[in-house]
């Protein structure tokens, strides 16, 4: 059985007075002591990031954290760093190559300038996209494109997505953006990359989360963990209007956890822009496919809602520290799972999911959760 | 039991005409046809990748090489993520996770400028030593000139490594630098960071590695693969005069291959720079500690020798495409126990080993192949 034994989250938000390092260490040090272990139990460290021009971070965290000479790596894809992490921890449990894992995804974006970012993001997009003058803004935005004249939704509809996070968010004291946001805020924001507006955009946030997987029994397991990837290029795709490696990766997790959309209580999905919530409630079957947009205004994702989705704020307004996301998405879930979600708790909860996307959907992970 | 069923190497060099998307395509197709398996049978891949900017290139190459939606992910632990990555795909094989793992080591290093190559090989020391000012040679000229203090050694000693790898990489015609150097080439040319001259550091290299790391039957045995980490800062380290991770992952590579030192017929081990192999052979038990220059002087490692080391050409002769580098130490040793190794084949070969260092060992990696 594979549990996930500590869970840890950072603030969230605009950390100017922490470095990536401190990051690391906050988060890991947090997750060994939610997990009530001794340092020297954790026999492999695997680090999620994205953006830092410091490479070697396996090391660095195991010689920041004093842990003993353990193996150590980084693993990377894009936006789903995170996610990836967690299903490697899991790889190397089922392998016996190791009993604690600690996996932490950190990152550091406030440093970079606007410009830095903006090419550092395209990075996990394929170079036809870099040479067309692509940004990644514009990425989602063929697809909100795409899907609005498939389904014949508004920017209305995608307004929908950012008020339920944010209303979400107002409850999480970690989140970069705790407060409620009206419609008439949502619509007169700048728009970024047509049809997407500032409000329908993830921000641009520093933050850490790990966790401990581990083989011994805990309160939460993890039932499945699966990637799965498409073409990095859009123009490769079958469809605009859905992430196929997320409907793979969902069925996988699905058959490997024996459960289906309808047994999932509560999930946090990778809602980088509003399009992609609203792509990933259809992929993941928790809704009918073009029927996103008006589920989420009908409030069945919503904190009392028939499956509350992203009760952290999301990625849009609780933060995305790009390595981190997929890390924190975990450690949101097992904290709902063990009841320690503080004002944003659900009652009555067995099983959790996870959903992380890296770069445009050229990669995608899902991770099922059960409380034990 | 785990095998290396495919291995391909590109020309290691400065590869204008071949970009870091070719140099991906090249390796894997290369390995995937020496395999001798259908595309579809590739259930996973691994890429090992220290300086892209381009992120996400697990599912990149999942699409440059025609794949079908499989699960990838990049790895990286500075110039150690090549060993690391062949390790991960060990660890997934075992976990039942897939069959099949392709494993691509890529580095497009020659587009860049020095200063950036400068700045990223730093990024995988500590904030402490860059602040100080020094550079990555000199971090091992710290430790040439610690050695030279304890071990009486001196620059004429540290000659014979570059002079044995050139030597050997005169045989192998996809090395950088497939040509014998004289002793007094080795001493005349540039100090970098002293005591350690240009011919003492291994050169700025484009070039991929690839293998395919199965469960099925095939030729050659990969009976172990162990990481150890170790501080990053030389400042944190008992000794400056070995390298603790070596003799960690050395150690347990034994242990689980249930072979020692003398059983070893070949190997590649990681001589970024002069004193990294003289190092190197001494971790790994190759002969006395302090013992590593004169012996090679001897011509113990030489291709006629008792224990051929780096007859690659090493990372000084062959080339350091930093990520590449731990996929080709496997590619080059699976070569050499099928009897594929042209000019530079040594017979009666049985037991090979690879020794795969993240910058100045903070990572590093061992594994143990065995001809079936």
């Amino acid at each position: 059985m594979i549990t996930v034994r500590g869970a840890f989250q950072t603030k969230f938000g605009e950390l100017w007075e922490q470095s990536l390092e401190d990051l690391i260490v906050e988060a890991g040090e947090g997750a060994i002591k939610d997990a009530g272990l001794p340092k020297n139990k954790i026999d492999l460290v695997i680090v999620a990031n994205m953006l830092a021009e410091q490479n070697h971070l396996g090391a660095l965290a195991v010689q920041l954290l004093g842990l003993d000479q353990v193996p150590a790596l980084r693993v990377e894809a894009a936006c789903a760093s995170g996610g990836v992490a967690v299903s490697q921890a899991v790889t190397a449990l089922k392998a016996g190559a190791a009993e604690n894992v600690l996996v932490i995804g950190a990152e550091k974006m406030t440093d970079k300038s606007n410009g830095q970012i903006a090419l550092a993001l395209m990075g996990a997009a394929s170079e036809v996209e870099r040479q067309a003058g692509l940004t990644f803004v514009g990425l989602y935005g063929l697809m909100a494109r795409a899907y609005f004249d498939r389904f014949k939704i508004t920017k209305n509809d995608l307004a929908y997505v950012a008020i339920k996070n944010h209303r979400h968010a107002s409850r999480n004291p970690k989140a970069q953006y705790p407060f409620p946001v009206e419609m008439e805020t949502v619509l007169k924001s700048s728009c970024v990359a047509s049809p997407l507006h500032l409000f329908d955009c993830a921000p641009i946030t520093d933050g850490a989360a790990a966790v401990v997987v581990s083989n011994q029994f805990g309160e939460v397991e993890l039932v499945s963990s699966q990637i799965a990837t498409d073409s990095v290029s859009l123009t490769e795709r079958e469809s605009l209007t859905e992430l196929k490696a997320t409907k793979i990766a969902g069925k996988k997790a699905y058959a490997q956890a024996e459960v289906g959309p309808v047994d999932i209580d509560l999930a946090e999905v990778h809602d980088c822009f509003s399009i992609a919530e609203i792509m990933a409630v259809e992929d993941l079957g928790f809704c009918q496919k073009g029927e996103g947009a008006e589920t989420i205004k009908n409030g069945d994702f919503d904190h009392n809602g028939r499956l509350p989705v992203n009760l952290s704020g999301g990625l849009k307004a609780c933060g995305h520290p790009v390595g981190a996301t997929g890390v924190k998405q975990i450690a949101e879930i097992v904290d709902q799972l063990r009841g320690r979600a503080g004002a944003r708790q659900v009652k009555n909860i067995r099983i959790g999911l996870t959903h992380n996307v890296g770069g445009s959907g050229g990669t995608a992970v899902v991770n099922i959760l059960r409380k034990l």
